[in-house]
């Protein structure tokens, strides 16, 4: 598996340095628990538990400070 | 979907700063789980949970940490 | 609604950034949900939960850590 | 109510630098929800609940965080 | 017990400072309560409760956040 | 009680670094609730339930983001 696409932090603009954040976010939860079973549990959870949604929100900020400062903020 | 407005974390102010920070932790739950259901529950969380509404108000600290060093706090 | 008060991240003093720190966290509630029933909610959870208020403690924490980076620490 | 001792981030040491995190940490419950009740339920919260324990602990280290990097580490 | 593998946060590149992370982010329940039941705790809360799963991903995601930087995000 | 052993966060090596780290997310429970008490519920915590040994993994990565940059992460 891999856990970084194209194996670097650098992005172009701040919407592709999001989308990096939501994607590195997202892949620990297979990088924790590698079985198929997992994806269908946290689907779940967001499609109906809006207190996922959110504390996943909060891994996507916390993903997109390390991004943005790779970035060097797209300054 | 466009996950950062006009594609920049640079803004005039302070507080057009804060409402990037607000616009970026509410936009991550539709990134996160496409569909017009989300919206609702998510709603309704803020509406009726006040843990909901915290956890949400620690995203946007999060994001706001990241949108006030990419302008240098506006020093 | 102002999200920042005087639109600034400046502050005197430690006293005053904290300040700051605690209106932020506090403010961010009602900009995401603009409505008078929130007050209510949360004001019950903080006098009520103490769950509640950690995490509240919490988001301050986050906000003051940017004021304080804003302001150089008040070296 | 004082909510930064002495007004300074600046410790002459980091266990100095650290019971002012704790202090920062502790003080906030009183900044946010200021009457007499609300020691009672953390105290409470404190003694019986060991998720509120750690969830104040994490506060410490954020504004630990802080302290630390105000004071440049005590390098 | 051995903490940081290899006991360096260095790494060539931004695949390995995540396997580092997740690995940092995954050790610390054992230096926490070193006995063998928590390994089994740990896995059975991973393969079913989503919530558990999105708290690690906050975790990994703070680990790296300190990897990324002492690789100097391998700009 | 000594919250930060040795007074330093100055550390030879980033395995002693995480030691710290841990040592200090640890502590934090007694400076904010110095009874005997404590440290026999947190203790069933950490042994029974997953999502507080998640949690404390949370702080020890906060706590190892403040000792790594201390230590410029022994670059």
């Amino acid at each position: 598996m891999e856990l970084v696409p194209n194996n670097s932090l650098i992005c172009a603009t701040p919407e592709e340095g999001r989308q990096l954040a939501v994607h590195l976010a997202m892949q620990t939860a297979f990088a924790i628990q590698p079985d198929g079973q997992v994806e269908h549990i946290i689907r779940d959870a967001y499609a109906n538990n809006p207190d996922s949604i959110i504390s996943a929100s909060q891994v996507v900020a916390t993903e997109f400070a390390t991004v943005a400062a790779a970035n060097n903020y797209w300054r």
